[in-house]
């Protein structure tokens, strides 16, 4: 798809400025002193097809990236995926040569310790059952809130027997979803049964349809686990993720940063540039993912970034 | 659940008629030959709360049985359970000693076969995935689909590597969801690619959010799995089982029986109930299952059957 999209992006890159019918207030960026950098103090950056694509880094990223810092500007990196911890992502910026800071990476996982952290979850001395990878409970370790399920749920089967009935910890208070390559039928009961019988808050990540778990196709992502959470209980979740506005207050609440000084940066429409823009932040459509400019320019397509870039190095010319 | 059911049944069994705002139109059957069974040529009764509990038969279900076909009636009985062929149900009549011919069986595993007979699947050449248990792939047996997935996809594990893609069978032009105890991420990704990049469509045997798979307590169903590959794909799928209107058009089509000689009899207001007062059938709520009388009589319901009886047995008083 980003091979694709690439392709795509060659024939159309000599055109600065496009007008269709769909798309009259979308617009190259041209002059990113004026335009951008002049007025904004933060930049959210997608991670995947921003930052990098899969295991490689996207051209010219750490230059880009350095200029910003010398210019003073703080910045993030947001990604709904929670199979890592901030931490364990900060090792993925370090493999490709990137220096960031753990409090600079916004994985899903963290997301949901902090709304965990805000509602005071600790104080009510109950626990909290994962299904997800080890990203979530590093990050509940962090906070200090007890947690069962995730990893150590791995293969867990049920045998069903006349009168069987799975037992589950009556402490548990919150269900926190996210992507779990092992999921499996004892973990959706648990969770059915902590939400449905317990009362439990059910928490996803995100609620992804597909992930990029490799470059050579797109797998089915966290939405299909929190798809079936609801399934089971009838229930909608509380989102953490993109394009819950949890992380933008978090920003702007611990850092003290006006909206209008936060642009965030992405490759998806449907995601990255709709999230920005139900925040009120200023948005930068990159074409180095999954988006093709026929697509951003379509008439079809109703979610017009402020500006759209090849990639991030667009940003110094 | 049943229980408490049956222990609020006891305290209001009394009351032949009770008037409340929300249920005026609710009447206990007081007189079966007159009011139902004159005017009723097929019951379509739902198993579980109905027929049996669990693998208890209810008290005096095999004599009514035998009277209503001594006069004559036709019967089928319905499960929104997958997991099982019409043979394999036969199985579980036969050990409680009810005597039924497989195709009085009405089974979402052979409603999703039906379904596709009808459609003439079998003249595309293409092959079903399953994800569910034994049940969907004998009921496709029987009708000459070849398929693929179901038990054999069972302990089946992603292994990512870098560039690793799962390769799936591009002659799959349907993946049929139903409740599988064996599910897994292999399987997700299947059906996604399979519903996502060869465009087979989405078949559910039933979207219930909980089943019976044992007395003690309630366990997540189908709805779970159908949740997950909506959550993954972004699409809602056929539905075959209850209440898809699906059986009722069989029914009427196979056997030229008017909807209006047809009287759907079930334990549960807002899947049989709903399902008959839709499809234009008569509708009996027996309190031998999950409905208490409060709640059918209460304020709040609005699904109101024709009539209500303590269980089948008050067809002949």
């Amino acid at each position: 798809m980003a091979n694709a999209a690439a392709a795509r992006r060659g024939s159309l890159s000599m055109m600065a400025t496009v007008a269709t019918p769909g798309a009259a207030s979308v617009k190259r960026l041209t002059s990113p002193e004026e335009e951008l950098l002049k007025n904004t103090d933060v930049f959210i950056f997608d991670c995947d097809g921003v930052i990098w694509r899969g295991d490689s880094l996207i051209d010219k990223v750490p230059s880009v990236l350095e200029k910003l810092r010398a210019m003073g500007k703080r910045m993030f990196f947001v990604t709904n995926n929670s199979t890592k911890s901030r931490k364990g992502y900060k090792s993925k910026f370090s493999s490709l040569g990137l220096d960031v800071q753990d409090e600079e990476i916004f994985s899903s996982s963290f997301a949901a310790a902090a709304y965990l952290e805000q509602k005071n979850f600790k104080a009510t001395g109950k626990k909290v059952y994962v299904i997800g990878e080890v990203g979530i409970g590093e990050e509940l370790d962090l906070i200090g809130v007890p947690h069962i399920g995730g990893p150590a749920d791995k293969g867990k089967t049920i045998e069903l027997t006349p009168g069987y009935a799975l037992e589950i910890d009556h402490d548990v208070g919150a269900v926190v979803v996210g992507f779990d390559r092992h999921f499996n039928y004892h973990k959706i009961q648990y969770a059915q049964l902590a939400i449905n019988e317990n009362g439990a808050e059910f928490i996803a990540t995100n609620m992804d349809a597909v992930t990029h778990l490799t470059d050579a196709q797109e797998w089915a992502g966290a939405g299909s686990m929190v798809g079936c959470i609801k399934g089971c209980t009838g229930k909608e979740p509380t989102l953490v993720g993109k394009p819950s506005p949890l992380m933008i207050d978090y920003i702007v609440y611990k850092y003290k940063i006006p909206k209008d000084k936060i642009c965030m940066v992405g490759d998806r429409l449907d995601t990255d540039i709709l999230f920005g823009k139900d925040n009120g932040l200023k948005t930068v459509l990159t074409l180095s993912g999954v988006t093709s400019e026929e697509k951003l320019l379509g008439a079809a397509n109703k979610i017009h970034p402020d500006f759209f870039v090849s990639s991030i190095a667009d940003f110094f010319p």
